[in-house]
């Protein structure tokens, strides 16, 4: 695809903003090639995001940050300009369930997911293998349930050489400490298995079955110090009845959780996700 | 559509009971034209929903009872055998949101749902005129904050005349009392305006729209004495986004509350749900 | 709702179209509710909707179209100024088949659908009851199969009286003329009881039924002489299996038609839908 | 999960069906844990399927069938014994795109799918390395275009050394002859990248694009002789706007091919799948 700029921007809403970015933009010469736009009526918080077709503008990406920065003084916004041609990195966290890893592998194999994974990090060596074959190193970081804390302080240390623009809790069953939670606040993404709030914490497959839901479904929200209480970002859900065991509840759970998974990882590598307060605007 | 004879039956499980009921089929002639069966694993029962076509039996329902009766005495089960030429009687209860009686009267007024409505009862008059165009009588109970147990007193009196298969609280307001809810056990069905068990309890699209969610839903359940906590029978969801109002919410969530009030009602009028513990087995 | 000015306009692709239309708001003060943008990469050409806080301009909408029309003329777009004070006007065409428009009648007596209706007409009479007892004026052309030119044109002198925003075909059976639709064009909705483009023309459940799909779907789609190929507006499914037959495939279709029928609706008359060549922008 | 028997069994239908296969059933002690029966009103064909607990019958599986046949002679029906103790043996087509095969792959590795693979056969390279990371043999048979006949020659004869219950066509690209297709009637499932009958043959979604539809599917169907005719297993269908691209419905369509091949494929695996006519009947 054709190089872009990607400018995603709040700012408390008045009059004015869209007139103001548009004509920076056209003042450059710059063609738009997607935009968005939304004010919430609550806090009212105005949020765009636009893609700019990079060959179109007669700078870099870093003479548009100094433009764009002088041209917003005034909005008192925050904002970001991601350029498609930095590679973005991604690091997963596994357990002992595959799927998600399976999934998320092939995309990035098929080139449907154009990705760096500079480390794929688990708990239990099981994934180790089909890992490797991908050619991306796996680091097998062991939990002992008396000091999770050194395990924790590993990881986090594996993450941070990574340096990732996303890291991906694929069923990775540890509960993230406060502390990490913090500084990775806007990069890590869970995928819990069940439609948020319905069934938080564990086993919700086994807590749907016993409710008799109709439908059970999978979510993919951004980590927060609160146990499952983060921005959701997406979710779905599929129809279950009366002749689904738990098992089968399982099996068909993990359809869902991978595609809501992927889409949510895509969106938030294409800077799609707007985060205010404890909601998403997902452009 | 030719009349038919619905069994529906659940007994512990153990070998033979398919034997049995089919045996005594055959041996009476009776050409079954639908047929399902399922043993809950956890508990150990059996159920199965059989259609007979009525004219390939050489007797009526009342003898059709009594030879059923004495065919599966060992089996100690539980059944009941409905009549199709036997006509359903339903009630509304409603109050001032109109949609889904709306949905329930087309449905009727088109032959859709072919039943008898002797009454619809609103705790407001809101929704007289339109019933009353289709030729039912409604019943305004007014539900003063002082004296609710007079007013429930009305109602179960009005449902109690009308002695119906089905009684339908289609957006009624009111918490039935725990012994109404014992009286109306298994013929009661609620709509809410949520996929349950997330949004308990009043105004869920408002909750759903501080939580984020991606997707809202309807349930429609039996009532019981335990709030929004009674056997579900059908759930189904839409989905809305970052830019969807809570006004949004409530007209788009509309439209799944009628769909799924409509697909349960018409379930359990054809005899299709067995409750089993708190939840069902829909057939 | 607060009153509203909706703009919708088209123009082939340039540098500046936003910042035109977003300076010439800001200078006036406007404030921008609702903003959507789209380019077609394959005809080069741009679409937005924009809905503009009519309180926060100082002119009413004929000044505002005036002002408008002066700021875009270099442009060379096309362009509409809907002031939501102005009552939409609906006609509804219907045969005998209820369903769509029990519907459309309980969406606009609950007030969700903010319509005038100022007349249905069926070619059969069935449906006059119910539309009258809505307080709507129903008119019965009849269409002998020798002389349907006739019938035609007293139904174009009533629809030419009611002046309507949208004109509904809700499961009519009759082919309109190609001057009739001419005549009508974007204006004309129908609704088509297939996922078109399969199950073109007749009897699209029994197609269904025979090919053993395992979706059954509906289309809106606005009325073209080539039949049912019009631009698609909007487009749902549901599920069946063996065990339905083409009574339980119909039965279950009109929940689809109804609500994909309402869907496309209420965005046509919103100014949602712009089309371009035999396709539709839904903002 | 424990040993099972699982007959599938159709016959014109006549009273006494039921009462023949589960006396037959009870008289042997055997447990029935899944049954599902069904009737086609046009055709007047009986289908049932049942699955026993193998532990619960003092037999094994081919006294099972011989005592069956007997039990069953006077019904003039088909069926099958499948003893879910006997592996599944899976061959897999493919062309250059992966994203199907990567899925099967990674429900293999999972253990969700518990199958062997004796072979990938691709009329491309591309997709050899991955296989073979996971142990499974990939043949490359290249498909000149002028000696195709010698090509299929080839997959023939892997096909037949290999002996598969299912022969997987994953985006294998080129057109099965008459004859081929006859060898593997019943055995060979296709995924085809259109909701059926929508956009038969080559690049269905740039037909789709074309026509402006506002959701896209998959089918998987049985290969028979007439391309993209064959009986229709299952299908889904994913929601799609004016703002995608052919390459995003390429990518969001082909979440929606690989479930709906999988879930099809499991079917096929679990002898849950009863064709008839063109037709099929999924228990």
């Amino acid at each position: 695809m054709a190089r872009r700029y990607v400018i995603t921007f709040g700012c408390p809403d008045r009059i004015g903003i869209v007139a103001t970015i548009a004509s920076f933009l056209a003042d450059a010469g710059g063609t738009i090639v997607e935009a968005a736009y939304h004010t919430d009526q609550d806090t009212g918080w105005f949020f765009t995001r636009q893609e700019v077709a990079a060959e179109t503008l007669p700078f870099g990406p870093e003479e548009m940050r100094t433009r764009f920065a002088a041209a917003v003084e005034e909005l008192n916004g925050e904002w970001q300009i991601l350029d498609t041609e930095e590679r973005r990195r991604v690091v997963v966290l596994v357990s002992k369930e595959g799927h998600c890893l399976y999934d998320f592998l092939g995309r990035v194999a098929s080139g449907e997911l154009d990705v760096d994974v500079p480390a794929v990090i688990g708990n239990h060596p099981d994934l180790a293998k089909i890992t490797e074959a991908h050619g991306i190193p796996f680091h097998h970081v062991p939990f002992p349930a008396d000091d999770k804390a050194a395990a924790f302080a590993q990881v986090e240390k594996l993450v941070g050489e990574a340096d990732p623009h996303a890291i991906v809790l694929a069923r990775f069953m540890q509960i993230l400490p406060a502390r990490l939670c913090a500084d990775w606040t806007g990069r890590a993404l869970n995928i819990h298995h069940s439609f948020l709030p319905s069934f938080v914490g564990a086993k919700p497959y086994h807590q749907a079955y016993r409710r008799g839901v109709k439908l059970i479904g999978a979510t993919c929200h951004y980590v927060t110090a609160e146990l499952d209480e983060g921005p959701i970002i997406e979710q779905d859900v599929i129809r279950v009845g009366h002749d689904d065991t738990i098992q089968d509840m399982v099996r068909k759970g993990r359809d869902i959780e991978k595609v809501v998974l992927a889409r949510g990882l895509r969106w938030h590598l294409e800077n799609r996700i707007l985060v205010h307060g404890n909601k998403t605007v997902v452009f």
